[in-house]
């Protein structure tokens, strides 16, 4: 019958949008990657169909068919369902699949994304112009990421990493960081920012010229400053990082 | 006391984080530009303090003020706080500003950013590598803004950009896309998304080569896809546009 692509926010139950508590509560099914689908609260009668995190399309589909067959389905994301995450699954699922799902009811619900909920405890990094790149290459070529990095480095942009780092591709950042050094100054600020609005939460702050990349894991978004950002002392031994609203490149 | 930089999201109530309305119900005082302070429930004693948008530094310092006189101050910013919004107005006081501030206590709230609200509304056209570019040239230098335009058009991102027009600069978001027309294809796919979330939203799609200027205000956000961004036609004579998550440039 219909399908909520819901983004449950970074972590805290604080700060997951109303409307996204709200279709959980309705679904008759959730669908997502193991880890998600734990955060949802349990609802009697509900069904949950957890999945490997590496098979969107196939939970997208699975998804589809559950709404045809005239289920409430939600399917659920970490941070914003929009943004390297099962929103885009859905929609590519759709155009390939059966033209009876373009007539379904769905409802793509946004959140809080990691980059910034990151960025709202480290400062105000994103405060100017700002990307955001996947550093995975399950999807694309190594040479579009580095590309990318490349051009968004020269143009000014702050940079936000996503998928910095997994057990299959352990070698990613420590690249992307090398790219970078040949572009930004040995000084830039980055900040890797682990499970953030999580109970196990962890900030690193370093210089480009000294960030370690193995410091950073599944869970890690990286912060990489422009020439612009700008680091704050504080007396108590903290910092935040901030980029002016008139940094230009 | 203390200072709570508050996104208040979107505009519906449902898209606001709980976190927020938390932090705006426990302040002795609300700070910002006016429209955005008249979203904010009244509460007894509270005290409201409402500016002209412009004067961003001088808010910023005005709430650094009220805070070190023990006053607990909310700051806010529709959508994300961090993002095109007063956090870095904030940190810029405090960096020039008086030493005391940067031992204040300064949370920064995030929110669901208006670029999120649209892109749900709209499908997922954010599902890959994406940036975020502000048209005001009230800050930056216009060649700045239009470097980063051929830079993230070139290499492919997706992109979103803010203040796309004014009254003072009604002529920018035109040159925008004349720029972008000698990058990118003709056919492809932009949405403008104006007042999302609230009673009067109201979104328009075009190709690159159709697409009116003149259709955008102060409350549209303008997104630009990616030559690998997808448009899906629905039965009921909608559409949906998505960006794959293995969008190439």
């Amino acid at each position: 019958m219909s399908i909520a692509i819901v983004g449950l926010g970074p972590g805290a139950d604080d700060l997951q949008a109303p409307r996204a508590a709200a279709a959980l509560a309705q679904a008759t099914d959730i669908v997502g990657y193991t880890t998600y689908v734990a955060r949802v609260p349990e609802c009697n009668g509900q069904i949950r169909h957890v999945t490997d995190n590496r098979e969107e399309i196939l939970r997208a589909r699975h998804a589809l068919t559950l709404a045809s067959e005239g289920r409430r389905v939600a399917i659920v994301s970490s941070g914003d369902a929009g943004v390297f995450a099962m929103a885009s699954a859905v929609f590519e699922a759709i155009e390939h699949g059966d033209p009876a799902w373009r007539a379904l009811d769905i409802e793509v619900i946004p959140g809080i994304s990691a980059m910034f909920a990151a960025a709202a405890r480290i400062g105000a990094p994103l405060g100017h112009d700002f990307c955001a790149i996947s550093l995975s290459d399950n999807l694309k070529p190594w040479d579009t990421v580095l590309l990318r990095l490349r051009a968004a480095a020269e143009a000014g942009f702050v940079i936000a990493l996503y998928n910095p780092i997994s057990r299959a591709r352990p070698w990613q950042l420590g690249a992307a960081l090398d790219v970078l050094r040949t572009i930004l100054p040995p000084s830039t600020d980055i900040a890797m920012a682990q499970a953030v609005s999580c109970p196990d939460e962890r900030i690193l702050f370093a210089t480009l010229a000294e960030a370690d990349p193995t410091l950073a894991d599944m869970r890690t978004l990286v912060l990489i400053g422009s020439a612009a950002t700008r680091r704050i002392a504080r007396p108590d031994g903290g910092v935040w990082l901030y980029s002016p609203r008139g940094s230009i490149a």
